[in-house]
């Protein structure tokens, strides 16, 4: 336990199982008395969601389609139009980040309740983070009225996501799961959601690899995105966050490879300064060494071992350490200078993975 | 992971740790733009209170010090007075669960906001429970407007709590985050947070017992104290508290004996039913068994393994049996007829504490 803590618990209700969203949809719709739903759904998901929501078609008042990824804010008026027109009194998202991000905008100005049901492992849908874009500039922001009021979690919705996706969202829940261990909001509640986190993907994710259409894999898959998702949202994210998102604007490489890469080298660096956490995540993931287990799991998915191998050049290390430098967080376990910035980010370009942190012989009474 | 599970996650900031409430009440305070707050707290803990608060006398607008035990009706129609008559826009309680208990009464029928400062490790103040009594008549109800929106726990206040009171509150506790394993509104994170809660227990009561002015220890039984609410807010309580409470109302039962005796016999009875709650139990207690675990606990606290020792009849048990019977859950891991339930009463009124449940060994690998 932390000596001292702050904990904001975020309200919100979850229901969560297979084959849930073909009772549980109904339930939540009608538990808040709504007549008037705005359904919000991918026009390739539209069919989906009217088969989920048949069972109360005459609830629905009506539907929009034109969910772009990112929420553009033209699309965010759209939407915010036809919940007005409508006389909407509730928000149903069925789909993935981008539709609940859709209705995330119209609740924000309309404070429109939501029942998010995702079909991918983005976790938004528990948290109170907004974002919209403007061509290629993005606004993001908290408000507490965008949170989704229920959650209703079916597995069976994710059977048919392509594996890369899967572990593309799989790796950045994993990463969160990881730096909700030192992000700045931290708790010892966000860490306990945070470590189960870790136990649900380590078993998710190459059980999903192994065999997509899984029930099983797909239920620790999208247990451990929730779990990510809801430990993020309390305690905030980290270095490896500031790094990744770095790669990924500058140079545009492909998310789960790069968190997958990324990873080890941060928990490598801040394994000696965060002797429990590492404990803990070994713990997690079922292996000795929680440095070495997840450059295993990295290895099981088949994913390179240095970001060289994904086309970045040498050259532009010491880009990202300037892109990423004026943003390490202050609170970070160990502290990261220019030099070890760099080092930490010339070892990820080059592989191969770090060694093990050893933090399991060496501090295991630490508690 | 449980395969289906709804979560009705509550909102709520908690702000810990040693020295705590010298800067956090008034930041709370603050926080929430109170200028007229309703004090309450007991007499004898109103020194205290005047202490705390006098970094911001000036936003105390009435102070309410007649708190009884079990909220008496007329004690709660004084204080929903006095707010009215301060015009009160914070309730601020500074005591242990009559003082808690009392600010829920107000906030129900006011809507005020709650700070909560507890000097007891009650777990109250995590609950959207209230409860108030007119004569000999309890009346219990759920409401989310009792739920305070902050809860500043600091272990420095509980330090001149009596040992005695300290152990019942505390086995209490234990008994609530163990029955959270199989309580009906039980879910993954209940479950994490329960467990979490039987760690600092198991530590914090053998330490408080051994240092009662040692700040760890009642740092460990605050925080368990804590989490225990928060399960039992969630999750709900089952056929441990059910017994104790027909024990404690039929024969006035000292409670800190009659959780810690109880406890370990319907752990053994639903342990078969459940193993894998029973193996994160005894992880959690540090122990081999989960039964055994508990009952050495009890020992350590030097309190006799039988409910005759308390002065309970054997002729009793079939009395309270009767009481208990018609209360069954019927979600107990383990089906309870009218037999096993005397049978269980019956060996906690006769001790010596249950042999060890050896559901490790035999269902290790059921997750």
């Amino acid at each position: 336990m932390r000596e001292q803590f702050t904990y904001d618990a975020l309200p919100g209700r979850v229901v969560f199982g297979a084959g849930a969203a073909r009772t549980a949809i109904a339930d939540e719709v009608a538990r808040l008395d709504a007549t008037r739903v705005l359904l919000i759904a991918m026009e390739q998901e539209e069919p989906l969601a009217r088969k989920l929501t048949e069972p109360f078609a005459e609830r629905i008042a009506a539907t929009f389609t034109a969910v772009r990824p990112h929420v553009p804010t033209g699309v965010a008026e759209d939407a915010r139009d036809l919940a007005t027109a409508a006389g909407a009194d509730l928000l149903l998202s069925i789909g993935g980040g981008s539709t609940t991000g859709t209705a995330k905008a119209v609740a924000l100005t309309t404070g429109l309740p939501i029942v998010a049901v995702p079909t991918t492992y983005a976790g938004s849908e528990v948290t109170p983070v907004w974002g919209m874009t403007k061509g290629a500039r993005k606004t993001t922001g908290v408000d507490q009225r965008v949170l989704p009021h229920c959650v209703v979690y079916d597995p069976d919705l994710t059977l048919t996501l392509p594996v890369d996706l899967s572990m593309a969202s799989g790796l950045n829940a994993m990463a969160h799961c990881v730096e909700a261990f030192w992000a700045p909001r931290r708790n010892p509640i966000s860490t306990l959601v945070a470590e189960e986190g870790i136990r649900a993907l380590g078993r998710g994710l190459p059980a999903v690899l192994d065999e997509p259409a899984g029930v099983g894999g797909r239920a620790d898959l999208l247990y451990g995105a929730y779990l990510a998702g809801s430990a993020f949202a309390v305690a905030g994210s980290g270095l490896h966050h500031k790094i990744c998102h770095a790669l990924g604007g500058a140079f545009d490489l492909p998310h789960a490879q790069t968190h997958a890469i990324v990873l080890p080298h941060v928990l490598a660096f801040n394994a000696p300064a965060a002797p429990d956490a590492t404990r803990r995540i070994a713990q997690a993931l079922g292996r000795a060494d929680a440095v070495a287990g997840l450059a295993e799991l990295t290895r099981q998915l088949g994913i390179p071992s240095g970001l060289r191998e994904l086309g970045m050049h040498e050259s532009q290390v010491d880009e990202v350490t300037d892109l990423v430098a004026p943003g390490v967080p202050a609170d970070n376990p160990r502290r990261v200078d220019r030099p070890a910035l760099r080092a930490l980010i010339h070892a990820a370009w080059a592989g191969p993975p770090p060694h093990g942190s050893d933090a399991t012989s060496t501090h295991q009474g630490q508690t």
